[in-house]
Order: C-alpha cells, then sequence, then structure tokens
C-alpha cells in the first residue's frame, strides 16, 4: 500500500512543497502566492499573484448574520476550543453560502466553451445562456445579492483584473450576462462577489471545482476574528436572539 | 437586544472592517496584514506584517500523515464537498496538534510577567523554569518534534524575526530554555516551529489566546490542498491504510 | 420575524415534544420509538418500533477502518474534547460512506412509483432497472460490499422485516434485482447493510432523504465509544499508521 | 504496528461487538442497552438498561434556541449534506452547553470519595461543598436553568431511579446540595436535567469523562430532526433572525 502525493515531501529536516523547500517559501514568497502554488503546483506570476492576495481579501468578513459568522459564533458560544467553533462555520460554506462561486465558475467555464464549439460571440452566448434559464426556470448562480445592489468588493475586483490584465472571456461572458438580463427581463441582477471571483478565477485557469476554497480560505480570518470576539467579550450560553418560535406541531396529548 | 462586533459594519453597498473599506483592503493591503488587522484591530506595521506572512507559510502543510491533514483525507473519502472536508481537519487542531503554541505562548509570556516581578535575568529564569518543569514532571511545550532535531522553519523564523528586529524577551528566553535544558539534563530538545511561533507572536504582542489560530489559518491551505487532491486523484472509499487490529474485547459469547 | 417549528414547544416547566409532553416520553416510551416519532411526527406501531431499533442497532459499529471511526479516532488523538472528535466522524457520511441508504432508498422508491405508473411486476422492473443500469454504467446503490460477501447483519434485518409484517414492495424490488443481477451478469452482487436498510426503510414509508439518518443515528454510538477508547487507552498524537508516502510533484527547485 | 481495541471484531461475514454477534444483538437487545454495552463493555441489568433509554429521551430536543439546535439549522441554511449539518449541533456540545454533565459529575464523584475518605455524611459533605464553592466564587455544575425552575425531565428522572432502585450517594448528595444550597443563602437552585444525568450516571457506576456523552447520544435526535425539518419546509439562506447590530470597532478611515 502506498500513497503518492504532490503536495509536501517530508524527511527529518527537510520539507519540500510543490518542489520548493519551506524554508525558502518562509519570508520569501507572499502566503497568497504559496496559497496558489498549493491550488495549482506552481508559483503565479506577478499579476496573479496579487490577484489571488485580492481574492482572499474579498472573502474575508461580511458582518455577523451570514451562516458560517452565525455558526461560528453560536457553537463558540457552547465552550469549546477557537477551531472547533471556527470549524462550524466553515461547514456552512455550502451550495447556498459561497456556492455561487463553485456553480458559477461552471456555468462560465461550459459557457465559454460553448462558445468555442458553436463559434458564438459573447454577446451571442450570454443572449442564449440568458434564455435559457429563464424558459428552464433556472437560476443564475453568481447574480443578485440580499444587502448589496452595487457591491464594493466586485468593482474592486474586477478593477484589478482589467489593470493586471488578468481579464479574459469568463468576465467578459459574465459582464455580457448582466447586461443581457436587463435587456430581457428590464431587471438589474448585478453580478456579485461570488460572481466576480467565478469569473475572474475562470479567466486565471482555475478549476470551477475549487470555488469554495477560495472563499473559505479568506474567510477563515473573518470567522477566526468572530469566534476570538465571542470569547473574550461574551459570556458562554448567552442569549443570542430573539426567536420567536411557533410550534406548530401536533396538539398536546396524551402517550398511547 | 442589541449585538455589539469591531469587526465589520455591513450597510447596502459599504462594507468597512476595522474601520477601512474593504474595496480599499482589497488588492492594496497584503492578505497577512488584513489578517493582523482583524486579529488585532490595526494594519500592522511593515515589519509585523512581514512577520505575520511569514508565520502563516511556516504553518501551511507538513503531509499527509498529520491528525489534520489524515483527518481531511480521510472524511472526503466519505464522499462529501470540500469544505466539510477541510473543516474536518481543523477539528483535530488541538492540545496535541498546533496546541504547543497557545501553550508555549502561555508559559512564555506568564515567564516573562515573572521576570519582571521577580527581578530576574533570562538565564535565571530559564534555569528556573527548567527546574520547576523537570521537578513537577510538567512538559515543556515547543520543545522537541516527532520528525526533526532541527527544524528548518524554526530556523528560518528566528532569523527573520531577527532581521525584521521583533525579536525582544520571548524569544530570548524560548532560546535560553533550549540551552538550559541541555545544560540540566545532558540531552538536546531543540525549540520546534510551534515553540518559534510562539515565543516570536509573544514578542509581538498577541495574546496566547491566539496560539491555535496562527497554525489553523495557515494551514487551512494545505487542508484544501489535501482534499482537492483526494477528490480529484483518488476513488471515494479507496483503501487508505493496512491497520492490523488486534480486538482484545471480551470473548466472543451469546446473548443472555 | 417568525420561526415555525413542528419539534418542541418550549415553555418554562413545560417541554412538548411532537404532541407528547417529555416527562411522559422518558421511561414511558423506548429510546428507539421516540426517534421514530422525532422524524415522523407520530409514535410507531409496535413492528415499526421494533424495526426501527433494530435498524439502529445494525448500524452501531464496524470496527476501526470506516472512514467515521478512523476520522474520529484522528481527530481525537489532536487533543480535543470528545463531541468534537464524534462530529469529525459524523462529517465523513457522506455520498460514499452511508449514503448508499439514501441513494439505494430513492432508487427502490422511484422503481415502486414506475411498477404502478408502467403496470410492470417486481420482476420486470428488476430486469429493466438491471439492464438500464448496466447500460448506462451506473452503479446500483445498496449492493456489494468490501469486506462482506454474506453480511450477517442484511439477514438479521430481512428476517425481522418479514417476522414484523413490514415487508411490502421495497424489499420485493431490491431481492428481485439481486437476482437479476445475477441472471444478466452471472456474478453475485449481494444486498448490504445499507440496501437492506433502504428497502426496509422504504417499505416503511420512510423518506429517502432520512438515508443518511439512519446510519448517522445509529454510528453515532460507535463513533462515541472509539473516540472514549482512544481518549482513554491511547496518548494523543501516537503514531496511528505506516503509510508509505511517495511524493511525485515538482523535482526540487529554488525559488525564483 | 498494531491496533488494539475491545469495540468490535471485524472478519468476512462476522461481526462481534464486545463479545456478541450484531446480528444477536440486532432485533434482540434494545439499542439503548447496546449503547450501554459499547461505553461500559457489558449489556446492561434491566434496571440499568430502563435507565439508559431514560437518559437518551431526556435529552433529544429543548427547541430550536440552544447553541446546538441553532448551529445546525444555520449550518443546514448554507445548504449542505444533512450529516454536515448535524455535526455541526454536534460541536456545540461543549463546557458550557451539555458541560455539566460532565463537571457536575466529576464534582459528585469526588464529593462521594471524601466522604468516604473524610468519614462525612450526606450532609455534611453537602454542607462543605456549598461553603466552599462560595467561598471561592465557583459555580456549581447541574444547578440552576434559564428557562426552568423546576424541570419536568429532572423530576422524572429522578423518580425512575428511585423506582428502578439505582439511587445511591450520588443522588442523595446531588439533593443534599440543593437543600443545602436554600439554607446557606436563602434562594433555591434547583437541579437541572444535566445534574439528574450527572448524579444519576454516577450512582450507575459511569465515569465522569463520558458526562458529554449522554447528552450528544440522545440530542443528536433532535438535531436531526432540526436539520430535516429545516432542509423539507425552508429555503436556504432565509433571514433567521433579525439581530440587531452595533458596530463599535475603530472610526470609518482610509489606508495609509
Amino acid at each position: 500500500m502506498k500513497w503518492t502525493t504532490k503536495i509536501t515531501k517530508v524527511e527529518p529536516n527537510h520539507l519540500v512543497t510543490k518542489g520548493y523547500r519551506q524554508e525558502d517559501l518562509i519570508g520569501n514568497i507572499p502566503y497568497p502566492h504559496v496559497v496558489y502554488l498549493l491550488l495549482r503546483g506552481e508559483l503565479p506570476s506577478k499579476e496573479h499573484g496579487k490577484m489571488m492576495d485580492a481574492i482572499l481579501t474579498a472573502c474575508i468578513d461580511h458582518g455577523v448574520t451570514p451562516p458560517s459568522s452565525m455558526a461560528s459564533r453560536v457553537v463558540a458560544s457552547g465552550g469549546v476550543p477557537l477551531p472547533t467553533a471556527v470549524a462550524a462555520g466553515v461547514l456552512s460554506i455550502g451550495d447556498a453560502h459561497g456556492g455561487a462561486i463553485e456553480k458559477g465558475a461552471k456555468f462560465l467555464q461550459e459557457g465559454v466553451t460553448r462558445m468555442k464549439e458553436e463559434g458564438k460571440s459573447v454577446e451571442e452566448m450570454a443572449e442564449l445562456l440568458v434564455r435559457e434559464s429563464r424558459e428552464k426556470k433556472k437560476r443564475i448562480y453568481g447574480f443578485g445579492h440580499r444587502v448589496h445592489t452595487s457591491d464594493p468588493r466586485t468593482k474592486q475586483l474586477f478593477n484589478l483584473a482589467e489593470e493586471l490584465k488578468i481579464a479574459r472571456k469568463h468576465i467578459a461572458l459574465s459582464k455580457a450576462i448582466e447586461k443581457e438580463f436587463e435587456t430581457q427581463t428590464g431587471k438589474k441582477l448585478p453580478i456579485n462577489v461570488d460572481g466576480a471571483i467565478a469569473a475572474i478565477s475562470s479567466d486565471m485557469g482555475f478549476d470551477w471545482r475549487l470555488g469554495k476554497a477560495f472563499f473559505l480560505l479568506g474567510r477563515v480570518a473573518g470567522l477566526t476574528a468572530h469566534v476570538y470576539e465571542e470569547q473574550t467579550r461574551e459570556k458562554p450560553m448567552r442569549k443570542m436572539f430573539t426567536v420567536e418560535c411557533e410550534y406548530d406541531g401536533p396538539e398536546e396529548r396524551d402517550i398511547p
């Protein structure tokens, strides 16, 4: 039985990750570049490294209300170690929370593949995809936000992608879909931060299966801050919410 | 019922973390500096920022055998989403795995406080602490490693701390303990990477309660890489180990 | 904002679950019946109650090697609280580990629906399903086991289902598929314990979405025993396996 | 490398748990008795089996507000598999949530040991323990509840313990402490359900280290019901609370 890995070679006093000695990476290669190395196998170009750094920062925190912060704080209030509470927040990263990066990236990557196969322009493909989604009543992932109509993170990420000359077909398709949606429906459905990361990471060549990983790797910093704040500022088992509960199960009754 | 937080203010199209607009942080402030901001409330000096970056990289990965990577890969093999498997690895970060940072930092911080209170030199305090620990047969956390006798990460972290002029009393005490242990016992018990981070983060002014957080925040990158490798390279429920099991419970018997 | 639940009404000194006062349930209704009540909304008949009890016991443990026990023990060895380590094992319950109950139950429930719609007999439907699965090269979930060729748990569960007169079309279809598979391929692919629970719970009227819940609710007992054994019998961070690792990533190289 | 376990022997078509063949346990031994077997190594007497069953039922659920149900529901709303969400709830079982069983049992077991060593009566020991706790301003675990002044579960559990002739010194000491607290302070601090389980499980001879296990093993049923209700009745990422947040971190400022 042998276990093969491309990640790290461990020998006494010698640690080699993706070919690089860890002591060479430490302090010489910025951590976000090392994250890129771990996910892609190669160190990033200067531009990709900067973009990766920006993506992680764009995911750090969104206050106490998202499922991940809430889960981390609620679990922390049970009186458990910091990593246990941070992990609880990570567990909530799912199809509905952060999941739009994965689904959005898959959608855009399939769209760009179809563009090539079907010889369509970005605009034609956007028109087609929006129409198909509306006909099948399927949600387009990475558009719309429950709080923001013009997400400041999206704008900054797209600006950087332009500036760093990373923007290619996936970003173009994403923006065309936003425009096309308004044309077809008269309603605005702006690209959200998940959608921006989906488009940018696709233009950087990332596998859509890593979609949730970007969110996770950035958000874990915010979750740690929430758990630390809960543990140092609040009492365990504090009353956290006023939830008005209504029980609509079976009427009170005797056991048979 | 009101919930007070010092982390992030969330308003429509406006996200302010520790006073800074997120769109200003993204792409302008390196992610490790943002992590520092989240944990300390202020952006780091250039030196502290560089040290924080190095600490995160020093924790990225140690191959497939530590409890965290093993837990992440085993859980991934059950056929679950990436964040679920990464979280399983985070759960294993405990008193025995990564926990020496927390315990070591607490030990050093209490030692430095005693130095001041008792008017002792670094060497006197080291002599006292090693003697006390040996008398109470208590382990000194952050020293010794099951694989490395001279951990390349430790050396590089301490070099950086010197170079960046971060090294103060906690690092000095840590090194004096290493020397004193050899003097008293004739045996080498070298500072490990956990011990180095404990000493350096203490000299940077970090609360020892954040000890496990440094490890977690760096290691989560390696765990993500392990889960991704498991999910894309291996089959679910693959046979992972040959564990020779011996059952030494009650003999086979009939139910009463 | 109101939160509606059919599970428990909580008032001072008064707890009503699915209509029954908790003090009436405690000691008067067997716990497996209470589990049934929680999942179905009504107390079981004597027969359903006994079957539920048997299903839970059939899931208790399969030694140290399945992902769930392994994850729990590995995480326990990191030095964390018992519930953290038990939860790590629960996390591994996924599409490939315990997941065959859910997928198998869905498959059987859809099969029985098609039988009615298409006016087919159990044998005709089994013939069709096995043929379709082979043509699409799709796995039939709930059949075959990596260790057992004749799982003693399966046999006992099916015997009980007969005895308690619970067996209906889903069990019949399941057995017909087993027979049909051998007819079409000449190979035996025996129903495993997951497949048995899938069939029986379907005949009891359970939603296939609860498939993983049966496994989880029974297995949590074994996981607790594993964590307790690890914590009381072994040292933290003990060397658990000899995993022979081969690093096949990039060759050792200098940073650019 | 050998791995020794007293839990289950796994051989092809042969599963032996604590000496008993699993096919013999399934349907013949009630699940709560099997849980007892897993934790103690022997099947319970009829009385212990019934008590174990009652303890599990006493822990099933306390509505949507405790950290465990809240964590499970919040994580479920992120769009993750059922076991992931159930595990999140399990993670919250900590020193402040369910933890009073462990701490209470340790306290009572140490108290009973001291009674023997110091030749004190139950009443003398209760007087001493309450006095010591008040002098050290230490909380006595297992007394008082944020909702109930007379917990119906406690009463029923103690009634059963009497009826089944399980009640011994730990229950006696627990009740004496309740009385003594009122004598010394004039305030009522009634034994809560955690305290009752602490006392009863101690009289049954259970290790206090298993304190959180009882709670976990019973509560997992309620958590499963909550996750299932959330997944089938609610939309992902629904707005769950109105939390009025106040940001009291640094004033909005420009990056340096």
